[in-house]
This record gives C-alpha cells, sequence and structure tokens, in this order.
C-alpha cells in the first residue's frame, strides 16, 4: 500500500512530474512516489512499454504503477486500470500497457471520468494535462485502498495492443532497436517471451547493419574488452552491446528504424 | 508537515543536490523530499520562477518549497522566506518568487545568518554553497514547525521582482521564450493572470518567427496531427506547439531571444 | 535507519534504477532511497569516486550508501562493504571507495554470495545485473539492521584503490578533470586533503590550457562577473570557474585527458 511508480515521457526540465506528485500527495499524504522514468521519447510508446516492463515486477505486492505516455491526450482515447495479481497499472489505453498485458493475468477497466466528477474526486480537468487532473487522482486512490468500481468500470472492448511489428518466417525473426540505454546498449524488439511463443527456438546468429554476431552470451565479459556481442538483458529482450564499450557508439549512426535480423537454428 | 520540495540549476551530473538532501534528513529525518526540477537552465531565473509557479498550488497545505537559482551566492543578496496562506518559499532575492508574489497574498522575511549561528544552526558557511550549509536547514526547520522568527525577520525593503520585460500596447504584447518542454512546446512569457491585468483583453493572433497563428487552442488534438497551434498551457501560460509533433523542431533554431507578436482582439 | 542513497552510472532512460529501488522496497517497505546521481558517465569510476565524496558525510549516522558503477560486472571482480564510524558503503571491489577510504578509519568486507544464496537473501542471479541481485538486497538488508557477518567476511586483501595519477614534484602538481558540473565548473583532481597530504604547500598559480590563474580564491563573485578563477569547491576539490559564467565554455574544447599544473609557493 501508498507506493506508486511513476513513468512519462514529461522530462525533468519543467514541472510538469511534480504537480502530478502534488496531487498524488494531496490526496494520500502517506503515498511514496518512486519515479522510474522521465526521459522517455516523446511519444514513443513502445519506448514506454518496454522500460515499464523492465522493473514492474521488482516492486511489492499492491504497488500501483502509473504510467503517462500519451499522444492523444485531451481526445476521446480510454484511460485504463488494468489490475494483475499483484499490482495495479493506471494509464492511456494506447498499448502503453501491451507487454504487460502479454506476461500476465489481468482485468481491464476504464476510469469513469463523468463518475470521478459526480463524486467531486476530480474537479477542473484542462485537455492537456490529464496526468495531472485524472491519472493521478485515480493512482493516489488506489494507493490508499479506494475500491477499484468506484473508479472504473470492467472495459466494452479489450485494451488496445501494440501491433507487434516484428516478422516472422520460418527461420528469421526481424526485430527493431526499442531503446539504446545510457552505456550505448541496444536493446531490441526480439524478447524471451516472443521466442517461447514461438516454440522456443535457439539464435544461431544475429546481423545487425554490417556486422555479424553469432549465438547470445551471458553477459558482457564473455567476450574481450571493446566486443561487440549479443546477450538476453535482465528484463530477457536481446540486446546488442560491446563489452565495457559503447555498442551505439561501435556501430554509429543508428536511427531507430533499422531492422535487426535474427536467425534461428 | 515534512514535506519539502526542490528545485534548482544544479544539474544531476553531481552531488550537489545529495548534499542538500543529506543536509535536511540530518536534521528532519521525517521530512519527504520531492525534486521537482534540478534542470533549470545555469543562472535562469525567470525560467525557475516559472516551473515554480507549474507546481507550487498542487502541493498540501505546510509544504516547504525550497528554490535555488542563485547566480549571486556568496555575494550579499538577501535570502528570503515568502510565507503564503497555504505554503513556505526559501530561496535568494533575486526574482525567483515574482510569479508567486504576483499570485498569492505574502509575507516577506529575510533569513538571519547571523542569529542562526549563535544558535548553532548553521555552522561552517561555505560561500560557493548556502543551498547545503543556510537554505537546507532553514527548510528542514520550517518543515519541522520551528518559528519563522527564530530563522528571519520580516524584510525592511520589498523583495527583488523580475522587471516585466514584455512590452504593452493598445493591441500588442511582445512576449519571449521562457522554457521549451521535453516535447518542443514553447513556453513564453505571457500569462492569463497577465491578460487579466491587463483587463482580459482576447488573443486575436500570435507571431512567431514566419509563422502566424490564430486565437488561442484548448488542446493539442483541436488541430490536425502535425500542426502548430497556441494554447493556454496547464499553468495558465501561452504555449505554442505542435500537435503530436515538436514546435521547437518545427520553427527550428529558436535562440531564446525571439520576440513573439501576441495581437489581441 | 532505513536510509539508503544509490549513485550509478546506469541512466535515468531505461528500468535498470527503478529495479533496483523496487528491490530495496521489496525487502525494506520502510526504506527511504536518495537518489544521488545516475549520470555518472559509463563506467567512469573516478567519477563516481568524487561524486560519493561530495555527498555522504551530510547523510545522518547509519545511512547506507550503495554506489555502482561496475565495469567488471559478471566477472570475478569482489563485491565489497565498506564500514565506516557512521555509514555503510555498498558497491564493487574496483577503486570507487578510494576517497572514502582516504579520509575515514574503516573495515572492509567482502560480500558472501555462496551463503546468501543459501539463506535465500538472493536467488536467481543475472550476470549482467547485480545490483539488482545481490547489492540491492545487501543494501537493504543493512538498512533494515541485519547484522554485517551475516552478508559478508572480512576482505582477505585490501580493497582496490585508484591508483593516484597525479604527479609530483617539489613545486608542480599534474591534475587532471575528473568532473565538470552543470554550471560548467571543472573539477580537478586535486583536493585540499592531497595538499595536507604533501604537508600544506599553498598554491600560488595554475595553469589550465592557454590560461594562468594566481592564487585560490574563496567565491565566484570575488572576481568581476565573466572572470576565470580556481577556487577550493565545497567538497574541498580544486575547481575552475566563472563567475556567473561556464568554465568548460570560456576554455573551450576540453576533453578531459588534459593536465592541469599547479604551481605550489
Amino acid at each position: 500500500m501508498n507506493l506508486i511508480t511513476f513513468l512519462s515521457d514529461f522530462g525533468l526540465n519543467d514541472g510538469y512530474v511534480s504537480s502530478v506528485k502534488g496531487v498524488i500527495l494531496s490526496i494520500n499524504p502517506r503515498a511514496q512516489i518512486i519515479d522510474t522514468s522521465h526521459s522517455i521519447q516523446a511519444f514513443r510508446i513502445e519506448q514506454g512499454a518496454y522500460v515499464l516492463t523492465s522493473y514492474y515486477n521488482n516492486f511489492p505486492p499492491k504497488t500501483v504503477h502509473l504510467a503517462v505516455v500519451d499522444p492523444g491526450v485531451g481526445s476521446q482515447r480510454r484511460m485504463l486500470i488494468i489490475k494483475t495479481s499483484q499490482y495495479y497499472f493506471v494509464g492511456p489505453d494506447n498499448g502503453l500497457f501491451t507487454y504487460i498485458m502479454q506476461r500476465e493475468a489481468y482485468q481491464a477497466y476504464q476510469i469513469n471520468v463523468q463518475r470521478l466528477k459526480q463524486q467531486r474526486i476530480v474537479s477542473q480537468i484542462s485537455l492537456t494535462f490529464q496526468a495531472r487532473d485524472i491519472f493521478s487522482p485515480v493512482a493516489a486512490l488506489l494507493s490508499k485502498g479506494t475500491q477499484l468500481t468506484v473508479l472504473a468500470e470492467p472495459v466494452s472492448q479489450p485494451p488496445m495492443m501494440l501491433t507487434d511489428r516484428t516478422n516472422f518466417d520460418q527461420k528469421v525473426i526481424l526485430a527493431r532497436v526499442i531503446l539504446i540505454d545510457h552505456f550505448g546498449n541496444i536493446i531490441t524488439t526480439c524478447s524471451q517471451f516472443q521466442l517461447s511463443g514461438m516454440g522456443g527456438g535457439k539464435i544461431r546468429s544475429i546481423k545487425i547493419k554490417d556486422s555479424v554476431l553469432s549465438g547470445v552470451h551471458q553477459t558482457y565479459s564473455d567476450v574481450p574488452s571493446g566486443s561487440l556481442l549479443a546477450l538476453w538483458n535482465s528484463s530477457g529482450f536481446l540486446e546488442i552491446a560491446v563489452n565495457q564499450g559503447s555498442a551505439e557508439d561501435m556501430l554509429g549512426g543508428l536511427n531507430g528504424t533499422e531492422s535487426i535480423a535474427i536467425y534461428l537454428e
């Protein structure tokens, strides 16, 4: 109880993140808010979905995971609460919870803004800042133990899922870059989860730009310092890295749209 | 009680912010410190003033707002506590609290460093890091409920206000850029507060660089994806934005000194 | 008790930092985690060591300082707990605690991973993310008051120290850049601690690139606005700065490997 994580694409050079926190603490003064990342690239839903997946299950049961990457703010897109056996997820209905819904049994609810207004849970709503005016009060109330049914109702239609743009063939997966981390490690869309959904194929080699990598290693120091390698990262996604170096720098000029070919045995 | 927000231009790649927090927690172990932004551009007082204004009133009553953008650190500038009906503000006397003082009834106090030394509230004072050595103990003590009069006395002269460099004429306001946010939205010096001070004129059009925008919209999705628009942002400042895009990228090459002409009806 | 600071070179655009926090809060729900910096340049152990030194002693007694800049993750390098009279430090054995060990009396322990596994304190261990799987549980348990001897044993060999690459001569110190802060201030490897170890020599002048600076000032405003100066910063390291400006911008094109010559009286 009282624990809320908060992910967004708001950045940290203005007051958006703080306004959200202020609202949460005004409703639940005992809330403990953990910033996860506010550096998601603007409107990159898939990137937010990945980062959320990388940490959510390290938190204690009952944690409320607030996540807002919301290009459709102010439009008619629904606002969701996803309930799993351990957690609540609060955010827009645009695919942000795709990887969570693939990994966990869940029930999906849509926030009933009309009812929140009637109950004076929300009042003035800025069309450009629903994170502050709707998502924050909802997350704060869930963290206090408010009944889900007071805030939301079961969805009438299933939540949006990110279309998996990875292309399959008997023996090749075409993956893409989700995110390049602080070390220059390149995280791809290919996951162990995805591979096991395909019957558990084993990776023979990986081609990215002009480099071909053999097999998947366990850790960076499996290869000499300065060498390129592929490995399953700690969240179960395929990562291209350089031991004690930067894969981004070594491969140079990635624009995020490159195809990465993954050849299976 | 116990809640402290902290804004600065210290950045996050060194230990300055942490030293401040350590000092606060040493004095008030129950303090809950909320980082608001430490990415204010170095010495940009106006930017700090804007960001502070964007979040302060989302926090619960009794919150202490610590704000340090302080080009004059170590010089003779005064150190202030601004008391409003709900909050304390602690920081240097250089205009950082201008927008707060315009919006709220307040009393201004100057920190009495001599008395703090006598009472051993502060001891060693680095001339380059008064945020750690003076502002932090003061904020920590206020958050614990220490009487204001122990720490400060009413100012003898009014606090500095940012000179409002916006130029008025019957029908045109010349505004400037305060801040460009993570989405590339351009926040201007023109505010609803300012307009209502002028008698509540309505905006007809806005000229920024070679673009002319008609009227002020309510939300990003009021215009087609990729289009430029003006809107009142959630803090009541005029913002130039692109629906699902970046106004900064679309307008290109802003150096922050451009005049933005706002034509009234 | 319950207070943990956390420094790393993980950056904030992914979920690494959050995973660590989730693990800590799962083990010690009362933990208060203070992010210090996650913007240490990848693998720059010396930079991490400096930043840690700049804030550690501002925190209350019993604080656990978790610090992970760990190019050797997954290799055979030891994992340490350094105990001083006031604090615990948890992190890899690669020199990260050099400046702490120079300043404080300490006892060094190595984490016994085998025993942690037997006691089911840690279970699955990713070779690429030992911060999450080993350091976090250890820090969390120390913050709860778990006996050090349950987690670690005295080191058999002394911890690694950063080789002090500063060169001495009768009258000249050759220092280097550790870090350039948000203001463009240049922090050097030369410290008051180092000087007093040399018998307390006084600095006559400093040469950096083509600029020669006379003496060491007390604060930025000791020189006119826009002028270059040297001063002892608030952590006792020699800093090159510009009053109300950026030394980085003024000196231009520093690549971090420049020698800074410091001439003693």
